[in-house]
């Protein structure tokens, strides 16, 4: 499919991804608006204009600045929402006179370079899970050589809950945490010297489960609006000295950033593959009838420094031993509700070389070899790091999730 | 001090309590209550009624349904208001004509007993702490026998996020969870054998503080809304086989139960003493220009099942090894934002003998030594229990908190 906002297809944003965010500018309060080409479309002025009006629902869930109500409707409608959108966007639209050539809608397409991008959903709570296995082998043999994944890692999603006042926007500054730690054998304070991120996915709730109930994992994909990529920043020298025996703490919850648009799953069934990773004799609450599925989507991270834009890894979301529906049913096992806006990711996405992990610590040795990194071609600088410096700022990328980025500031 | 309500000064509720609550009744749609005698003071009226006019606030805050605006307006005003319900509570007032002898507002006092209780707060974040002194030295004794506590134990508040969409108020139904678990040499799914609580205090948050910003452990008791009982329920098989490396999950996160009424920290400050348990030589940004405060308070945890009522544990709040202002500064020591209605807990009040620990993990060693209960005077009954049955309902109590009770459903 091509739209008449982006004829020539070369976008990220193509007619057949159309993402959800929410987006200001110096004239509009924030709403909910979908990427297309270069535009932003304004699904208030939309609204406003009865364009949803076939479609049985209380079309004013668009009118809001969060996406948390329309979420919560079910796939149904929001798949009648973006089959509509779709109808109006098509190169050969047959409803050209309601959206392209409606003067009534004219201000319905906002510049993209003209908007402010602001957190999607109100986020309750915040779950990272740990299923990334080359990520999990290589802090076993950097953290603790010899030793080998926990016996607990293959046979369940490990997890933590994270800190959801602390999730932010793309592009949010984030100044390097102080923090306490142990350094030349004693304990102090002060700024962390090992600020890291990791690559992550992430998956925003549509509707949750009650109190004391829990998600199958057959009924479990069906709880996903969309997703995001995520950098769990980290200070290591905070995380390891705080985590015996609760686990993360202060080192991560002083920042976590997403991508501004969240792609719904419709746009993904392309990526979508069976899990591979996984041991075959899981217990009977992770099968369930049908695979939960797993997405193969190259994650580009670049650093870009006061010199030079390097090309840093490439990751990749496959590289899990759990599928989201897995990591939903373990969840909701014992009764947990998860709630609309809720966001589950996956933990780092490090694939099984050096230039495909998720995280300097991996590609560092926790410090102790200086990782290279080679400029993008159009430069011919060269550096290292161990950890980040001030100034740098970190990009994700992977197309139609825009860019998750953000700077370390020093502090 | 002694209120016309409740005249013979024999409740837990006295005037010089006064904890803010949301209740409903089957005439009155949930708001903002304070508990005095075996009534509840209704905000909503006494709003409507121009009661608060004098005070410089919006004060339709007081004509929500959570206690989230009111309490993010800083203290002073909450001071005010509190003055100005005691003015019109007090036996000897002189302004008997404004409430007690005023017609319109005859329904402003609502029966207890008619009354359900809500959450009073929307929780954004809950934080579980572990400064509980006895409680570690109990866990490391039990769970790793001959290590000790763990280095960094003395030197911060250690803690974790906890999951806040499972925090239920009071007398809120908690099934037995299932889960996974480590039993006669496999793993196996099923319904918890180690069904626990854990008697906790905690606070509820005022006004918080900016995304890369800290609150100094000086300022820190003024970010402090007022205090409830909490019981954080454990599955100890769950938690035991999914806890390495990233701590408690799915061994926490189907229930927390806390009580219903909020006590301001201004009702407290005769149960405030200086820590004793901590070390000579924290860092400074925990020890501050003025020591932080502790409190002094027992809580009573009895047990009833079908045949009797028993006294279990007499737990304490001073048995910490940090203070609130304490784990409020390490908490946003490296930027991390706390907002209003956010709620930290202490963990576990154990004392230094086994009957005042806080869980039955520690009075039945984990499960090897049955621990028995001694009936209420009332009864002559005993009995046993390693760790919870269904149907048990355990009460917490501890004078102007209400009571934090929750009974185990099988499932």
């Amino acid at each position: 499919m091509a739209s008449w906002v982006c004829p020539g297809n070369n976008s990220e944003f193509s007619i057949d991804v159309l993402p959800y965010g929410v987006f200001s500018t110096d004239k509009l309060d924030a709403r909910i608006g979908v990427a297309i080409g270069e535009y932003i479309l304004d699904m208030k002025v939309l609204s406003y204009e009865g364009i949803f009006s076939a479609i049985d629902f209380d079309a004013s869930v668009l009118e809001q600045n969060t996406l948390n109500a329309f979420a919560s409707l079910g796939s149904k409608v929001r798949q009648q929402v973006r089959a509509r959108i779709q109808q109006l966007l098509a190169t050969n639209t047959s409803h050209a006179d309601e959206l392209r050539d409606n003067p009534r809608t004219e201000e319905a397409l906002v510049k993209m370079s003209e908007a402010s991008l602001h957190l999607p959903m109100a986020i309750g709570d915040y779950t990272d899970f740990f299923v990334g296995i080359h990520h999990a082998r290589n802090c076993s043999s950097i953290l603790r050589p010899g030793v080998g994944l926990h016996p607990n890692y293959l046979s369940q999603p490990i997890g933590y809950h994270g800190r959801s006042s602390s999730v932010v926007i793309s592009k949010t500054p984030i100044r390097r945490p102080k923090g306490q730690f142990f350094r030349d054998g004693e304990r102090t304070f002060g700024l962390s010297q090992k600020v890291d991120f990791e690559v992550e996915f992430a998956a925003f709730i549509s509707h949750g489960n009650e109190f004391g109930t829990s998600i199958s994992v057959d009924d479990a994909e069906d709880h996903i609006f969309g997703f995001v990529l995520l950098n769990d920043w980290s200070a290591r020298d905070i995380q390891s000295w705080e985590s015996a025996p609760l686990g993360p703490f202060n080192g991560k919850n002083f920042a976590t950033t997403i991508s501004p648009w969240i792609v719904p799953p419709e746009a993904l069934k392309s990526f979508c593959q069976y899990p591979s990773l996984q041991e075959d004799d899981l217990l009977p609450y992770l099968r369930g009838k049908r695979q939960a599925s797993v997405y193969d989507i190259p994650i580009q991270v670049s650093l870009k420094d006061q010199v030079g834009d390097y090309r840093v890894f490439e990751c990749n979301t496959k590289h899990v031993v759990f599928s989201f529906a897995q990591m939903i049913a373990h969840h909701t096992a014992g009764g947990c509700p998860l709630r609309t806006g809720d966001l589950i990711a996956t933990g780092t996405l490090s694939g099984p070389s050096r230039h495909e992990v998720g995280s300097l610590l991996e590609a560092s040795r926790n410090g102790s070899e200086p990782y290279e990194l080679s400029a993008e071609e159009t430069e011919k600088h060269e550096t290292t790091r161990t950890f980040l410096l001030d100034g740098d700022i970190v990009c994700f990328r992977a197309p139609g999730f825009g860019s998750c980025d953000g700077q370390i500031l020093s502090n």
